[in-house]
């Protein structure tokens, strides 16, 4: 649940090998999607890149104990549903919100990985303008896309129809990333992109 | 620390009775200024106005149980202090960040309520274009006040030679938020007259 960053990680990725040309392995590094994206955040922020950070983990306390002056003791507490997603922030005036996830297949993204209030909530976010994605990390293939959440929507929306979405309409509709390692998961790269086709079509 | 929201609690404030002149005392309706301001945030999302989110308290969780399938239960948990500010979200296609504080002084705001991390962090929203700012209460006044990040930010830095804001130059710098019903803090009104003051000086 909590995350320890690295102090001064940044340095080592921003020198890599010349001859490193294999490609990177999240798993390889023992790092989970979600560490390899608050690295990233970091990234961005120490950089004044972005200012995006993920949200904490939404947790009922019911008793709370005080066995020093210093400290407070949490004793019982429960996790509860968010009602938003996981990461959002500001970059270049434009305000962000995304969540991140991940599945073992290899041909289709499950709906299961989302739910109901997150959809709503990405709905939201986008009547109000904001830019609303999720990034889907195919752990078996080692990729890793931007979709759009305006794609998202309409598609679980066809779940009583479908279970997932292909692979092949996520390249087709997505932007991939290609992972580097500094920041390790470039995604606002994507959303660049994304933006400059958004301009486009205006 | 959680908020439970009293369900459909918004038509009762939309038919104020007529004869209610009495200036709207938080204290004596039993909410805090946390509660007002998160049902506010409820007002406008339901009403499609903007989506602004507080975010959970952040816990470190050391160890949980699982007593029965259905739920786990936090056994050892620890508050950690945020690194950034309570609430932000999105607003006609802006990115808004903001920290709620109170105090029962009537002349001034003490320094004390704002941590350096915080203010860390406004500059950081700053510096990407996003609109920050601080929801000032004065509860032995019973007023409210709209105040930027830009403003607070150099005056944090004379806290040497200062400990506080005075209410006279909050009043000079910030726009004051008539109290109303629904919803309880109107402050976007204050965010739409910051906004419409910025293109006018750029």
């Amino acid at each position: 649940m909590t995350i320890a960053y690295p102090n001064g990680s940044g340095k080592i990725f921003e020198k890599p090998m010349p001859s490193k040309k294999k490609a990177i392995e999240f798993g390889k590094r023992g790092m989970s999607f979600e560490e390899e994206i608050n690295q990233s955040n970091e990234y961005y922020l120490t950089r004044g890149i972005a200012v995006i950070h993920k949200k904490p983990t939404p947790v009922q306390i019911v008793r709370v104990d005080y066995p020093s002056r210093n400290r407070a003791k949490i004793t019982e507490a429960y996790f509860r549903q968010a009602s938003t997603t996981d990461y959002n922030g500001v970059f270049q005036g434009k305000y962000l919100d995304f969540e991140a996830k991940e599945t073992k297949n290899k041909t289709s993204f499950p709906f299961a990985n989302f739910h109901e209030h997150q959809i709503t909530h990405m709905e939201n976010v986008l009547s109000q303008n904001g830019i609303a994605f999720v990034l889907l990390y195919f752990s078996s293939l080692n990729r890793v896309f931007f979709y759009p959440a305006s794609k998202l929507i309409v598609r679980f929306k066809e779940k009583n129809t479908r279970k997932s979405i292909k692979l092949s309409d996520i390249e087709c509709e997505g932007i991939e990333i290609t992972l580097g390692f500094a920041p390790r998961i470039p995604y606002l790269d994507a959303v660049q992109v994304f933006l400059q086709m958004l301009t486009k079509t205006d």
